[in-house]
């Protein structure tokens, strides 16, 4: 990381010599520029967080600038080339766009097999459904747990789709390994930091949903942390961000799908379903999210929305996933991507 | 507007009667339901914003609702169908998709003819350039004022396309009016009342872009100020909302797309150059609003943004502008919307 | 829970028939009340977070809404006296007010016992200090882990304080358990809910930091997290909140403070540190707290905060925070409140 | 304004020497610093709003950071003394502490003049009451214009106390100017320019509400197109933000009045009816406020709230502004201010 110190304009030649030597001590090189009004200090070095919090804290300093980004190996710099890889025989990333679809709690064998061959059949290529849920309320439903689980994977056995589910506590990441193809890490968790060092040491996907106060630094310093563990297989997720606007649940931030992908390597998703919170918002979302060249979408189907367990208002049904699945195709290749077919991907190579 | 009185559940029935009285005297009609725990009373009649605020404060009531929305000419309630309007031989609104483009402030005959002419051959159907601009700094250019106005109308009249162009002070509306063929209501002044009601008194559409704070609700009562003038010709833009999402100028809403137009029958367009701030991002940010069904873009395109007087970085050049068209022109068919051909507007009827 | 459907202006009869007959089963009376335009469905019974999500899906329904809170062990309509409760000889709650002190993370015996001894001496009552940190960055200092417990432990015994420090995973509860007086769940934690069931299953005191984008009823929830397990003694804290305002480190909401203190009885504190990120900002809006009515602060004191290995920009010196200490007092006074000297607690009961 | 261009790493020659070109084309002087990996580039001069733009877009260019503010005659580095002046004989700024009460709007002299008379018994020493007021309904009561203005001089007079009211609209600023005594500008008008500019022009006292987006550099720009036409007479209110916190109206920043007071001399007011939105949170607004160092507070009272015309709920009864005044006179001490009593500032000096 490399740091400008900005010197404040009547600082002392000592504030100066300090801060010069502070940036030694601190490992950094430092390179001094006098300009007419303003002395600065160029300090190049590793990356170090303490570094600057230290320097901008030092008599005649007025402002410590970070040149580069704080993440290393979520970072385009360090790697240039778009990620990509198979899960099964599912092609994630670069030019292949992916449709994550399912039910958003695992509530029985019927719902779950009924929903999964549905958005099979329509074209989504990863099966999703939670067996634990984390709830605002404790007297919530927070989902089937490890009967759900096993569920999940007999589905996606059945269906001969990856599978994906979400992993709240450390403690139960080897049993989510055991049953799931993909780990998904939800907003709430975007920061539970042991929790992606412990999914970070496997050797499956992790799938990290963006929180709704986080930055897109943030977002890929969470990716780091997976990363930093040896697992160089994640994927990140806008499913908007809190802001006064409450005429949807959240606000999709689809700028974020762009910035991310110019700043990183890593595949990014949308999860619409979140963001709108009502399935009529679902489907323009989707196709914004796609437009703006997310690799993929997470999507919440259900055949019975108004039973459903968790989040029913914002489940599409299976007849407009359907619909939805085609625009989408279409869109992908209009902005020069494709969705995957898992059956044809030796062509897709 | 119809609104329900929520009584503490311990009031004294005192209270009730007080609050039956005073819905009366507002001219409500009063309603009284008692269930088991909680009684609530229903409010029925005109909108009265007064009404809320003076009920909520009377002893014994624990909340005030609102059931409907405080806006009516503005509502789908009240208009059903899309408005669509003409501008010249340009059809806006339903199913069309127009594009306003051009450059951010008009700076010289030159770069506006030439621009212009590029837009207009993209297939551009409605220009734009500013001749009052808002800084932030009063040190900064400020627009060429009534001599920018009159490139304008040359130019609209050279290369036959309607104008737009914004208007910033109430003082201004008479000039704006003999020069241009729509107003623009900037950001900034979305809630600038007088503002409102001067360009509802004109017979000339008017182009209401949101605050950057202001919710779905507040665009809508500003479109009403205009509206209750009598004037029925107006369209609103999405442009951006202020967040904690700093990576972007502003963070688009794109799902106050499908939000207002499920609310209200006035054509919604995007202004994806504000949001982004920066020119790579224009494209994506403008293929998400069309995805999500705006009927049209306010697009800022510059033939040579690094010499610009405003906002050079988010300008779009004219190569890229034209194969930004082309993928609007596409993507519009796809989600049942076209875009405006000015030529052949009698088939599109 | 207490919901009111409102029916859409021109639903059929057997929507409304459908409505109630849903309620029913959902276990809830339904009361249904005609107006002139709108029928209004009354739903009574116990809280159940899937119902309103559920009847808002049937045909013929405009609108849910929810008359009471979702929480119910945290509300004052359950509780309605203030929540007092004593660590140690430390008296929480009511109108004490705690100022809890020390450095940021545990570094070294050193500092610990250095600053523990001068916010002692100025008058906090409680000693902080943490031995897990989340870091946003995967490369930074990241705590002592437990031999920070075991120092702090020491120093709270030496200086004759209780001890608060941060607990950020499940599996670490136990050894949180044995070595401090108070568990400390930070922001990024907040909904966190298998380490809110984890702290709710002990007999020590939780304090619970609202998360950057939490609402005032999230919050709330997570303590009733807490408080379903049995563990009844639980301390909120406000510590800024993450909005487009950027020139603090976060927006401290000190509305919050009276807002929490109205519907729940639990303890608020405040948190000034992590707000401003700056020490100079420290008092203004640690004063600003305690003027708003918060019962407590929690302030990050070092003695050499440029050598600090986290967060040491917003550290005050030893000297400040005494002459802070002594604003404190006064304001505490001025406000119906008194600063807490563990020294003579039975005088303050 | 200092710039610094930081170049791409593996920038050309070229590049570098285009960017020093076009930095002495702009008027400016460049500094160029090269780095082991980075070369940066100073540009010393006067402030320049679309030097930083174009400079940002040349070939090889990372970054452009100003180190200087924007805004010149409102920064404590142009004036480092805080502005304190008198209008009639109330002394505002500096230590002076001043409470400016009143109605929301003016609505008939009996109102006015009982609440006029209460406040200045407590012991305001401005009064305030809108007669134009900017509804967000068309349809809504927006003040008794000229014969409001009228009751406001002749309320002011018969009690001795200089005036306060809105201004919205250019045109109106010659009505206002010739009867009140300082010009309000709401926060939907901090950035309407011209309007700004008018009562630049003018010699009465300006009080500019930061609007609801706007950031401290924003706010401060506006003073500065105040200050720009030659009114040095500004003083500057913190009123609230929209974030997603909508337990109260608007969330009060209270962190903006130092954070305003370190970088300008101008007098900062905090505005607790409109954050809160209330009138139980006022109180506890207002002393968090004055703690954080405000040199005064904006307070709306009403004798009969339930029957205002606008914002009742916000306003406080003449009761409990006399408790809340004899708060604010003790906690202004404790902070080293004092409440300004008009008939004695011949001691104030």
């Amino acid at each position: 990381m490399d740091l400008i110190v900005v010197m404040k304009s009547g600082s002392a030649p000592d504030d100066l010599q300090r801060v010069a030597d502070r940036i030694a001590e601190l490992g950094f090189k430092p390179h001094i520029s006098r300009g007419e009004f303003r002395t600065i200090v160029g300090a190049i070095g590793e990356y170090d967080p303490e570094a600057r919090q230290q320097l901008e804290q030092l008599p005649g300093v007025d402002e410590v600038m970070a040149i580069s980004q704080p993440y290393k190996l979520a970072s385009r710099e360090f790697h240039e080339a778009d990620t990509i890889f198979d899960v099964k025989d599912v092609r994630i990333g670069g030019p292949n766009v992916n449709i994550i679809a399912g039910p958003c709690a695992i509530e029985s064998r019927e719902v779950l097999f009924d929903v999964g061959k549905a958005v099979k059949d329509a074209g989504a290529s990863i099966l999703r459904g939670g067996a634990f849920k984390p709830r605002t309320s404790p007297y919530a439903f927070s989902g089937m747990g490890k009967e759900g689980l096993e569920l999940l994977r007999e589905a996606g056995a059945a269906l001969d789709m990856p599978t994906i589910t979400e992993v709240m506590d450390p403690r139960d990441v080897s049993a989510v390994y055991e049953f799931a193809d993909i780990f998904q890490i939800g907003a709430r968790n975007m920061q539970n930091y042991n929790l992606l060092l412990e999914v970070g040491k496997t050797d499956k996907p992790v799938f990290i949903k963006r929180g709704i106060a986080a930055s897109v630094t943030e977002l890929l310093m969470s990716a780091e942390y997976v990363l930093s563990q040896g697992n160089h297989r994640v994927i990140l997720c806008e499913r908007g961000i809190r802001t006064f606007a409450d005429e949807t649940r959240f606000t999709l931030d689809v700028s974020a799908i762009p910035v991310i992908q110019e700043r990183s390597h890593l595949p990014v998703f949308v999860d619409p379903s979140h963001a709108a919170g009502k399935r009529d918002l679902v489907p323009p979302l989707a196709l914004a999210g796609i437009a703006a060249g997310a690799q993929g979408a997470i999507i919440e189907v259900h055949s019975c929305p108004d039973r459903a367990l968790c989040d029913g208002p914002q489940a599409v049904l299976p007849k407009n996933f359907q619909k939805l699945m085609q625009q989408i195709r279409q869109l992908a290749d209009l902005v020069g991507h494709r969705v995957s077919d898992p059956g044809r991907n030796t062509t897709n190579k």
